[in-house]
């Protein structure tokens, strides 16, 4: 039996954040880390193996944080968590008792109700080096791939898997668009027009009834009765919060199915905390229940989690959902929410949009089109969205607008805001497009 | 005798900015901009002509705006406001009868009191295209040249004329580094070494005395006695307030010797408004009088009084400073105080710096290596300056970190900060240097 102050369940980017956040603020606990692969990977950035990044062994978490912040690590399988005790179990019959025990156990790939998806050649996105290796073995040999699911997954793993040259690439969605969860539609239609251009094929508003095929795929049957020809097809519809362990512990999940916490991360056992795609999440707008689940949610909770171990300190606010992609030198991103889903939820909207080019002069190198949508709450003029696209530099700029967000900026806060530009990297101060598209809200108010 | 509701003086960033403004608040008003310039330079993009850009022409604020937004203009130089008469009289016997007023007339290259800087071939920045063209034209013949002024024109300037590759390049600052007013000095030496491996000269702690030669400049001879030789000599050590009008008009200056303005932009007299590098700015910080001139303060200033004009909606809350630069693909930014002036001004300060890449994994393309330094008021906690440098995101960045800023955001909000991140835009999620630098700041505490 060991012993250790702390105890973490997994090692992705929450277990790996929060283990880094204890660290930093308990510098004498002794902390250990449970993870049950040998190798992690880089969440986010799983469909880069596919073509840029080339192979699953580029694209590992380094062990070096852990080792650098003086965090034991163990590789093994939590089997068991004892409450009462305040121990765990591991597959190798190893017991280790915490003080304090952090679960961040994580997501794995969610499976339609469809017939035939046990078919050979069949690859939900599992984060896992020998089945991504696997994945990859079966891509260079392929022909025909479907991917079913155009959400940011989907779209990515599409994209990259295109690029290799030899794969006629398909996208099959059920919604009207790619992104339309992120997105409204006419974002929607200029990532689904850069993915066409470069030669994804895109089957929107298509339900997939069956995987066709003996023991292996042969391809994908959609409602309207027509068949997909593939030799292998990618599922990308989302993920399920893995809550195996917490379940057998009789914590308390939440609406969601995922482990429920309070605000500063705690479960209904006081002693442990969740933290990552494995917890149940509440919405930044009204609190309703979220099923968002990021790598930067994950690392935002895991610092929440960490600091508050033996002290609260932080609170959660909820999610903002921030996040980017990009398509070729295209980048989309989108924080907080779009007009459709908000107005779904019951908002009264306006909203702004501002385009135009990304340096000043126009002929500085790097010049893009940018464009950015603000959705403003109708009453109180608050910000509550904001989609972007333009170059590589919208990977931050929509972190603006989600401080923005968060600080509950106005039009008029947003009309005035002061910004830093520069020629060579941003829009002119004149048209910034940020700030223009708040402008052009207000005009749409009178 | 002309009418108008709203005359604007000044036609650069700030005058342009606060006609549009105008037009978007008040659809039915008649709004004239006066200039003296046929043709305006964008401020920012003067350094970039010399190199880049290639001329003065390709650098034009464009008049399409003022004709998209129906804003009359008239290219005149307006050279008395009379005040009781509400009207401006220009240098073409026009006399122009307003409403409201908004004073737009910039700044004017600050000239250092050094005997010798009326001779031929030494040339102040004027945002003048015929002088701008001028100095392009001795540049082409010139072999040596020194630029007294190590701020971001300065450096600017001499990184764009060494670009061209036949120019002798050397800088002389003052102080013991150059970009010391903005930059503390470990990020000035990354940039001043960039500068000398691109093959700029800098000679910092450096104070010229005089400038050589009979009716044309030979040198810049230097306190220690030594004479740098030159054919062309460059000054950019910073700009004063143009407030000739207003001071004939009896407005009230400010302490800084700009024209007074209340938090809503309006001068003593009540029907005329000031914006932009003319304008008295205070502090964010404390509200001390702020020297700053910057083209985003101008058009935060600008969307201020255009709003403001026909009813009080909007307040200035002071100069938070947030700029940013480029030599070479190499970007360096900054938002509101350095550790160094922060002191100076009283604070007592804490600081945490992080560093890493801006890709996840790093064989993303487009890796490069960031670095983020934060500075907080030590017992609130609260985010009062940063400094980055990077690749052209951090030109985004500085703005996040400036909407952070501005809403008083402390260690922990930013330890917790949602922001979006992705494999082929930004750093990682769990090394995320914007909220690393926080994390690090607490353990400075500790």
């Amino acid at each position: 039996m060991k012993k250790t102050d702390v105890a973490i369940v997994g090692g992705s980017a929450a277990g790996l954040t929060a283990a880094i956040t204890a660290r930093r603020h308990y510098p004498n606990k002794k902390i250990m880390l449970i993870r049950k692969e040998k190798l992690v990977p880089i969440p986010c950035g799983i469909p880069y193996i596919f073509g840029t990044v080339g192979s699953a062994q580029k694209n590992l978490i380094p062990d070096t944080p852990l080792e650098k912040h003086n965090v034991d690590f163990l590789i093994d399988e939590v089997v068991e968590i004892d409450r009462e005790k305040r121990s765990v179990k591991t597959q190798g019959g190893e017991e280790i008792v915490y003080d304090k025990l952090i679960i961040a156990t994580g997501s794995l790939p969610m499976m339609p109700p469809i017939p035939g998806f046990e078919k050979e050649n069949v690859y939900p996105v599992y984060k896992d080096v020998e089945r991504l290796n696997s994945m990859q073995d079966k891509m260079k040999s392929s022909k025909k791939v479907v991917v079913i699911g155009g959400g940011f997954i989907g779209v990515e793993m599409s994209d990259e898997m295109n690029k290799m040259g030899n794969l006629d690439v398909t996208i099959c969605e059920l919604l009207p668009h790619c992104l339309q969860l992120a997105f409204d539609s006419e974002f929607c239609a200029e990532a689904e027009k850069l993915l066409e251009e470069r030669g994804v094929k895109i089957l929107a508003d298509q339900k997939v009834t069956s995987i066709e095929g003996n023991k292996k795929v042969t391809g994908v049957k959609l409602a309207s009765g027509k068949v997909l020809e593939a030799d292998m097809v990618v599922v990308g519809i989302g993920t399920v919060a893995n809550v195996e362990l917490a379940k057998k512990a009789n914590l308390r999940l939440g609406p969601t199915g995922s482990i429920w916490v309070d605000r500063t991360m705690r479960t209904i056992d006081e002693n442990i905390f969740s933290c990552g795609d494995c917890t149940e999440k509440f919405s930044f707008f009204g609190g309703k229940p979220s099923k968002l689940k990021l790598a930067s949610i994950a690392c935002s909770e895991a610092r929440i989690a960490g600091a508050n171990l033996f002290g609260t300190q932080r609170e959660s606010v909820g999610t903002i959902g921030v996040f980017s992609s990009a398509i070729g030198d295209r980048a989309f991103a989108v924080a907080g929410l779009s007009e459709n889903f908000a107005k779904q939820q019951g908002y009264e909207v306006i909203t702004g949009t501002s385009e135009g080019p990304n340096r000043h002069p126009g002929s500085m190198p790097g010049m893009a089109n940018q464009k950015v949508k603000l959705l403003f709450e109708k009453r109180t003029k608050v910000l509550i969205g904001t989609q972007m696209m333009g170059d590589n530099a919208v990977g931050e700029l929509v972190n603006v607008a989600s401080a923005c967000i968060q600080h509950k900026m106005t039009i008029d806060d947003i009309a005035c805001f002061q910004m830093g530009t520069h020629p060579a990297l941003t829009a002119s101060p004149v048209v910034y497009q940020f700030v223009n598209a708040a402008e052009s809200a207000l005009l749409a108010m009178s």
